[in-house]
């Protein structure tokens, strides 16, 4: 049996994590039990929720325990399977944790398809929870019409560059915020949005007056904090905001108030929705499809950071609170990644 | 022709409003022109939207213009018509604002039908706006189902005691909140209330955790600030916020920040809308109706705190502020009220 490395969470962080708040064990991986099967990990996705889960606070999933393999999205190739849903050698995704070796339940896992050639990191991002994330945001909540305005921050993450995508394809006006000049660049001069401004050079109010004219319909919210506080000042009547992600709060250490300029949410009976793709798992094959529908057809702009190294882990979650990747942010985990 | 006696707003209020803000002008009524039509006023609605308009913000109508007729609902009799949709007699509501025979468009009025022998004053109400906008808060966004648990805040004023029926109608679980022992006693043995409790008495986490161990699945809000916050931490999965008011910040005198606990609704996957009723208008005869029947099956209990003389407007707009009032706020203007 192969040996299966894994991250335990020793302690929660306060404020950003690292790697004093793991423990790295090392044993014999599990030979999987009737209805399991043994991975050998390819790649981790590494994503906002990663640093909840790690928080003892009211969230969606209970928070990981102490002592317990560190919780995360992941790709993996079959290497034992002691259930007929899967073979040997097929390309799994699911919770696969922090862990090399993982033996988990087949009923937890996916079946990768073959993906004309692609990393299998495709399945983590793109067309994994990243872009049904993006998806089921916009497709339920956001619901953009031709002609509005669309504003996405953290538009060169994951979520938010396919947002924008989708809101392009329906007919809207799209306008992003992401932290770098160059990140600008790409998502006008590659992913298709209307405008871009970097929110770290200051003067946010004169960027949003310039890029959104005639107001904001629909804002994709990945970030929180003052940005959303511009955004709400500027919602049009009946605006709807699919709230995803507040990544500038997830390493507060203080309580954090809401955002001023709430009473704006009533005054132009807005719709402010929270919601996490795992409530739309039955629905997924219509996302799926939906976006390999635009990736074939070449619609689909996607960026990858790929950062190499598994002892690295918890550093690399801290890169998704620095900006520093573009596009969905990945561990490769095997020595190599296989075309699949 | 009668005298026409209004206020004009003379300067915007900062904090709670007072006679200072207004100056009363006295003149001939003026001659309906054609499609117009002049009433005698003979009750105004008091709402926490009146101070709204006095200040100069962003909201869902613009603000009262300086030197302006004060904005506010109220039922009038016609005295003359200059449109054939009114007659002589007949009982219209609709933005009278405070004056004593305004002249108005005809097509700004909505004819008042006879009630059954009832005050007038049910149409600014029970069968009027505060009763609309229950109903459509509750049914377009609310939407209370069987066994939740639906909260409503100022439970016992013109909106939120016909909210709570609705949602009792609905088969829920209801809790209202209200500033005194005799309003929560109404709410609980008069208006069938499951529970309510005192805001005012300390201790609101105490009192969340009594009345709603089972968590919150819809909060019917009117007033915002510190209630909203213990909202928050208690929300179920899905849960619904119909924002119908935000009566704790009308009169604030400082930016608001938004309320603690904001990220639940991501949480939670919670949806927060604002609405108001002027977006329904369509829709009025189905709203109506659903209440005229409430009504008429006896399941409809509301109460009514009726205040004499014109002059003391803008202090009657403080009692809503003070929670001086049970149910509908109104000013009888005209020296006797009709059955209709």
């Amino acid at each position: 049996m192969p040996t299966n490395k894994m991250f335990l969470l020793k302690s929660r962080p306060v404020g950003r994590c690292s790697q004093d708040n793991f423990t790295i064990k090392s044993e014999e991986a599990t030979k999987p039990a009737a209805g399991e099967v043994l991975l050998e990990t390819l790649a981790l996705s590494v994503d906002p929720t990663n640093r909840i889960w790690m928080s003892d606070m009211p969230g969606y999933m209970p928070p990981v325990g102490i002592g317990e393999v560190m919780r995360s999205l992941g790709v993996g190739r079959v290497l034992q399977s002691n259930d007929p849903s899967f073979a040997e050698g097929d390309i799994a995704t699911g919770l696969l944790g922090w862990q090399t070796h993982p033996t988990l339940p087949a009923s937890s896992l996916s079946k990768v398809p073959p993906l004309g050639g692609h990393s299998p990191t495709l399945a983590l991002g793109p067309l994994g929870m990243t872009g049904l994330t993006a998806y089921f945001g916009l497709d339920r909540i956001g619901k953009p019409k031709k002609g509005e305005t669309v504003v996405v921050s953290a538009a060169a993450g994951a979520v938010g560059s396919i947002a924008g995508q989708i809101a392009k394809k329906a007919g809207a006006r799209v306008v992003g915020l992401a932290g770098s000049a160059e990140k600008c660049n790409w998502l006008t001069s590659e992913a298709g949005f209307d405008a871009a401004f970097n929110y770290k050079d200051g003067n946010l109010a004169k960027h949003f007056d310039e890029t959104c004219p005639n107001g904001i319909d629909v804002y994709f919210e990945n970030v929180g904090g003052t940005i959303l506080e511009h955004v709400l000042q500027r919602l049009n009547i009946g605006a709807r905001i699919p709230l995803c992600g507040l990544i500038s709060q997830y390493n507060a250490t203080e309580e954090q108030r809401g955002p001023r300029g709430f009473e704006q949410l009533l005054m132009k009976r807005a719709r402010l929705e929270g919601f996490i793709i795992l409530d739309f798992m039955n629905e997924f094959p219509e996302g799926i499809s939906f976006l390999a529908n635009m990736l074939q057809a070449g619609e689909l702009k996607f960026q990858e950071t790929l950062k190499k190294g598994f002892e690295t882990m918890p550093d690399v979650v801290n890169v998704l609170f620095d900006g520093g990747n573009s596009g969905k942010l990945v561990v490769q985990v095997a020595d190599e990644l296989p075309k699949i």
